[in-house]
């Protein structure tokens, strides 16, 4: 029986010690990339991409772009999770398939990638915030998706963002908003932290 | 039984249609923002804030804010999901209960106020990305939280944060990150669209 959403979102850990002595096969990997991308985006722009490091080669080169942290190193993968800047320019293939299964017309698309466009082409900080937002909610969607899987998982904001585009050869369209390690949990990690209390952060008006 | 996390990612849809007849207790609306916060941020610090749109009056000034999407009316909640900025100030008081509940110690938690405050307090862009990540985070959780309770979710970026801002008395330290409708959704909204081939947006290094 699957573990229900509430009591995984209630117990998720964000993990820093990985027992490295274990493996995770490519095709968990995949699975969890492929379920990421299912988290919504604006016009469905999909505007991200996974970097799945997880040579000992590739973990070094993030390390050391990542303030030296060692969970990258003992994670079983860790995914630099991108945001991509003028999405907007691929709208119209990433739309297609849409077309093609008879969700809506073609007139639509178009219509879709005349909007995207005249508010992205020439308004940076639109992209960006977008980029972030897309690759937060499809980080979040992985970090589940792996709990439910039984793996561990902790997002990371601390590395150095030119670092990591220089070291993985990053277009400047492609920007990394998250690293997430992602594998199993060695003992010894802390249990969730306690949150704030609801009437502090929620107005219901 | 509970459905898989798995099936909710594959299937959850991003929803503009909502049954207007159908009501919602502020019970619910408190679990989903309860459940919200268990996502990750950061140091934990829970940089958020979330206002629920509820009432005709407020539905109407939120409406005229966001481009006079009708879903915003018809919606049973639409919640304004902010990020805050300075979110350091705030750190030692979130997690003093960390401290309490013996998680760690008074130490690390000094040590963790002054990484933050030291990375965060001339960074306003460092502050303005953090706040968009976990404002984010949080969206998808509540996002994935509704639809286990079988609501149907909408995330909006498509509104002028400026006259959110106003609307809703925001202070310039919350930033209106993402807008989402919640409810009972009506028929004929759209099947989850196609993604693009795992090949395009995952590289395994």
């Amino acid at each position: 029986m699957p573990e229900s959403i509430k009591s995984l979102i209630e117990s998720r850990v964000s993990t820093g010690l990985y027992d490295s002595s274990r493996t995770l096969p490519d095709e968990v990997v995949n699975e969890l990339v492929r379920l990421a991308t299912r988290a919504p985006s604006a016009y469905n722009l999909q505007n991200w991409r996974f970097i799945a490091v997880r040579s000992e080669e590739a973990k070094a080169r993030l390390k050391a772009a990542a303030y030296d942290q060692p969970q990258v190193l003992d994670a079983q993968v860790t995914f630099i999770v991108c945001g991509c800047l003028a999405a907007h320019e691929g709208l119209a293939q990433a739309l297609q398939p849409s077309v093609e299964a008879g969700i809506f017309g073609q007139e639509m698309l178009e219509g879709w990638v005349a909007a995207a466009t005249s508010g992205h082409e020439n308004n940076f900080s639109k992209q960006r915030d977008e980029a972030f937002r897309s690759a937060s909610l499809a980080a979040m969607t992985l970090m589940l998706a792996a709990e439910d899987m039984g793996l561990a998982t902790g997002p990371m904001s601390g590395f150095d963002t030119e670092a990591v585009s220089k070291a993985f050869n990053l277009t400047d369209k492609d920007i990394p908003v998250m690293l997430i390690t992602a594998g199993y949990a060695a003992e010894n990690n802390w249990p969730q932290k306690p949150r704030k209390p609801l009437e502090q952060v929620l107005e219901i008006v």
